[in-house]
């Protein structure tokens, strides 16, 4: 079902059409269209029916989404229909935040292995897990069949953590760390930067400011 | 400094262009390229020489961007020449987490108020600040001069929480709660949501395994 002809840009919006669409769902509204989807977006119709123009014929001119039908092609394209197994490192308070939140279980991903390097740590519950030492890593990737690896980790053991991680099979990395990774292109890689947003947020107040 | 004709998605991109810039700079790299810029943020170089001539003729060719001059730039587009005063609302894990989060501090945003409603919380100490009632919210918004609030709150308050930062006169939201808000034209709202990276690193799993 995934299309490799789907611009990036594209992909990296049907997660909020989705959530859009979950909170239609929520909300027992059977047809949503574009203006709808684009208002709980914060972005324009005519963007929200290019995007999802790219995924087949799905709306129904004058009458809009079917909201069942959309949420499941969009997490089939997603890849999210079934549930990926992820591990976490770094059970620091990002890392403790991470893994109680609870928009990842519900948008199918499961939390498998925790790990830490701190004696401390290891061996403590964690959530439903018990916290394993990085000293143990690819083995319990392997065993636990890790699909995703979060890292929460300091900067300096971040990209040495995301060889070993891409060593051991693991196919996509989520990095929290504020490091720039190198990883084989074969390899998924996500950066987040939470002062991103708070940049943008600055750049409204400074134009409002002029 | 800031120009109203600067697409959105070129903003978004700014952080990213600074976070690289400022990577060149402790590598004491003097001058940089596009081709440069685009491998430290996973972009192409065209669309990097494109985003920053909406900021003017700031490269030159054959050359390439100093480094020092790029930055001055960017932070003064997105407003973070000038310290901005910021607030947190909800000291659970996210909070605390973000709270420590040093890259927050290092790209010109300082916190100035923690606000909580567990009696248990109000009153203790977080990093340098005393943690304050919800129930003095506007009061010290005001006081403290506060342009950012941040919201790691409950689901179910947290409209409300805005609502009432709106009146006080906070001009920016950055939102983490799982919940879609609504705020005037005039204040600049973010939604954080942590869970959208792992469905776009999910696309890319689900594309490997066709």
């Amino acid at each position: 079902m995934p299309r490799t002809d789907v611009p990036q840009t594209t992909i990296q919006r049907l997660p909020l059409y989705l959530r859009a669409l979950l909170q239609a769902e929520e909300a027992r509204r059977p047809v949503v269209n574009s203006v709808d989807i684009a208002e709980m977006c914060g972005t324009n119709a005519a963007q929200v029916r290019k995007d999802l123009s790219y995924l087949g014929e799905l709306g129904t001119r004058g009458i809009g989404y079917d909201v069942e039908a959309l949420i499941a092609h969009i997490s089939s394209v997603l890849g999210i229909t079934q549930q990926r197994r992820v591990a976490l490192v770094g059970l620091g308070r990002l890392g403790s935040a991470l893994l109680s939140y609870r928009g990842f279980a519900e948008r199918g991903f499961e939390a498998v292995a925790v790990f830490d390097s701190d004696p401390a740590k290891i061996g403590s519950r964690a959530g439903s897990l018990t916290v394993v030492s990085t000293d143990d890593f690819e083995a319990v990737l392997e065993e636990q069949d890790v699909e995703i690896v979060i890292l929460t980790t300091p900067a300096g053991v971040t990209q040495q953590l995301a060889d070993r991680a891409v060593a051991a099979g693991v196919k996509a990395i989520l990095n929290f760390a504020p490091v720039r990774l190198t990883v084989p292109e074969t390899v998924a890689l996500r950066q987040v930067c939470l002062s991103t947003d708070l940049q943008v947020l600055s750049f409204h107040l400074a134009q409002g400011q002029q």
